[in-house]
């Protein structure tokens, strides 16, 4: 079974509602909203991502006979549901912001419409991809803005992701936001994203000499020559990387940067600076890594660090001051009625929504969450991805989408282009939408 | 390419620094261990966890000609370079502690001795995989602390895991600590862990009917009858449930359990479990769900919330209080000869080593961490599990494992099975360790 495409890649609970929608044939029409109820502390906005990871997964979802040949030895389930199973494609509509689209709680970022079981089917796996994705591009976005462009920044979390999609997804996922590439090859065979690596310790360790590997790793990697100087002492490890830089040179070699990976940055980036220009090396760049998020790359940068480029790791790829957002795929109507829970501290908003936002000046005002259809002043948000289980928009180039994130976040209000929390982004709900849940309220007698 | 199994999950730096051992011929035994530098704050102890998944990749690890072809095409790398590659396998020795026991910060987990470039490149995932399996397994552990017998745990976690990966490994990594079962249907066919399921709001939202939908769903799964009760209102939810209950007996359908999601859990359960009592259904069971974590459940329980089963998701899944750990996978030795790096903050302890275990009345006092083939009283945690490339032992039971882990838990001191942060655990190096440090600085000069 393959983990990526299963659709057994599920809780056991869509499987037992399957059932009893084959049972009762309730298969008429569902509307499900993914969206995110309230953003955590330390997020202003949030990007949205995964659309495209998703849509892949819905247009190849079936189930193979192994699979198949499980769930018939489960005993759990009736012939009706494994002849459903077999049957099954994805034949449903989708409608989504598109990816790197910034969004606020309660906005209706991807609708599925489609036959209730397929609908409910793809629920764990819908959020599993767009959650993590838009948690890291989310944190991505953040990081951008503490590097304010005066800085690359590249994905070198894979190591702590927790397991190899996220690693995967991560590098694509901080990608679209701006970043310069990742350490993660596969990210490149698999979305032609540029990859970027240096050296680790264990080479200048195994090595009897730092000198020696310094220069024998750049004669095996001439056009990529970055030198990490931190194994022993950084100040001996830069003067020896000047001296390998000269000695490189007369061989055609040029050295292109340096890394640090410990210690204080901001003074020993100034100190290994001073040692590259002392002796001519001015073209040589300073690399910074070692548990950086946006809060040290933006002190790093705004005290005078003459730092070039960071590697971003495990706290970007762990999403590490909020591990998990507190996103939901909820029912908003079932053939053709609005439906919603009232659950304490998780009551949903009925019936198919679209968002309109708003602008002064190509600065963003304020967003209004209606009905679809409505027709209110602004930019609909939401527009039709997929029909009858078939993608209607290309494949987007992942260049493209990190430009459209850059002008989404710079049209965002200016206080919230900064990190510290602000007050939350005005988002309306629409006059027709409040009717809409009375309404609802009053026909449950509720 | 297969993401889960191909050595591309990589950093770009270990082909980098493959190109450079292979040129120099530096392909002598290299010795790496992995180790945690420091626990999380929120955390006494950790549990080795992830070594069978870890095995199975090694045994396994191949370059496809895809991927070769690839290799090739980025035009960074040698013949020579690609010509080792494509005869790639992974020959060395694995030595580990079992999964299941407890460790501290500096204790080796994992060691691996093989040729440079082989040791050397499966680092990235091998750290992916030890990781992520070490921080859930730790958090589920703490999660069994809290539930003292009192109640049984389901892993709910996969949707907001972080990919697919994660939510499949989370469920293997909370079981083998003594979780019952998990709701991630793949669990069951890939690693034989039981499933749980109840049903969705969205079932009951799309009949119109609280009660008819309860009697629905349990005549379309009469053995695994739980009915969620909190979509509208949970007292009127549980009435209704009774009377589902009731109705369903008469066609001999028994209602297992209810289950609450939202709302204040410990007033609720005390509710649900009067309505519930009242008309004679004591044996129908309580299960809670939503943002629960080791915390939530203590609280609930010494309260005396009459909950028999709780659902663990997001906050297990991410780790969400310390969603990452301070591992690292190091050099020790190189052909032969002890080594270290000395960077601030991450210096290691050189040479192969070994952890002794001491006990008074079977209760653990403290760990020695010396040389491998001192001798020391105590028991040591080490062993050999793979040579050559290949395993010398069995793949584990995995309720085995689940057994083991609770007495090793069971074993700590009192106060580190409390949830509460706890001074350090004792770890001590040994004056052979010691040596071997000094002895070597003067070696380096440094």
């Amino acid at each position: 079974m393959n983990l990526l495409t299963s659709p057994l890649l599920t809780d056991l609970y869509q499987l037992t509602m399957m059932q009893g929608y084959v049972d009762e044939d309730m298969c008429k029409e569902a509307a499900f909203e993914f969206y995110v109820r309230s953003l955590p502390p330390s997020r202003g906005f949030l990007v949205a991502a995964g659309l495209e990871t998703l849509l892949a997964l819905l247009e190849g979802m079936r189930f193979t006979e192994e699979e198949l040949k499980y769930i018939a030895g489960t005993g759990r389930f009736s012939k009706d549901l494994l002849d459903y199973l077999a049957k099954f494609r994805f034949s449903g509509d989708v409608y989504a912001m598109p990816e790197g689209t910034v969004f606020f709680e309660n906005e209706p970022v991807v609708r599925v419409v489609a036959p209730m079981p397929e609908a409910q089917l793809i629920e764990t796996r819908l959020i599993n991809i767009l959650h993590f994705e838009v948690l890291i591009a989310s944190k991505a976005a953040r990081c951008m803005l503490a590097a304010d462009d005066r800085a690359v920044l590249i994905d070198f979390g894979v190591r702590r992701s927790h397991g190899a999609e996220a690693g995967l997804l991560a590098a694509r996922a901080s990608y679209i936001t701006g970043f310069a590439g990742t350490s993660t090859v596969l990210a490149e065979p698999i979305f032609g994203i540029p990859i970027f690596g240096t050296m680790a310790h264990s080479y200048v360790e195994a090595h009897e000499d730092e000198l020696e590997a310094f220069l024998s790793f750049a004669r095996a990697n001439p056009n990529n020559t970055t030198l990490l100087i931190d194994t022993y002492d950084v100040h001996k490890g830069a003067r020896k990387a000047v001296e390998a830089a000269k000695r490189l040179k007369e061989t055609g070699i040029n050295v292109r940067a340096v890394r640090l990976d410990s210690g204080d940055l901001l003074v020993l980036s100034k100190d290994v600076r001073q040692i590259l220009d002392q002796d001519g090396l001015k073209d040589v760049r300073i690399f910074a890594s070692g548990n950086l998020d946006e809060y040290a790359i933006r002190d790093l940068l705004s005290q005078g660090a003459p730092i070039d480029g960071f590697g971003v790791g495990t706290k970007l790829d762990t999403s590490e001051d909020a591990p998990y957002l507190e996103c939901a795929y909820k029912l908003m109507e079932y053939a053709g009625t609005p439906r919603f829970k009232k659950s304490q501290g998780k009551a949903t908003i009925p019936g198919r929504k679209q968002v309109f936002r708003q602008f002064e000046d190509k600065t963003m005002v304020g967003d209004i969450l209606t009905v679809e259809g409505d027709e209110i002043e602004g930019v609909p948000l939401l527009a039709k991805v997929m029909e009858g289980g078939r993608r209607i928009v290309g494949r987007q180039d992942l260049k493209e989408i990190a430009k459209y994130t850059r002008s989404q976040v710079k049209s965002l209000p200016a206080h919230f282009q900064r990190l510290e929390t602000t007050p939350l982004y005005p988002v309306k709900v629409s006059p027709a939408l409040s009717r809409l849940g009375q309404e609802l309220e009053r026909w449950l007698g509720l």
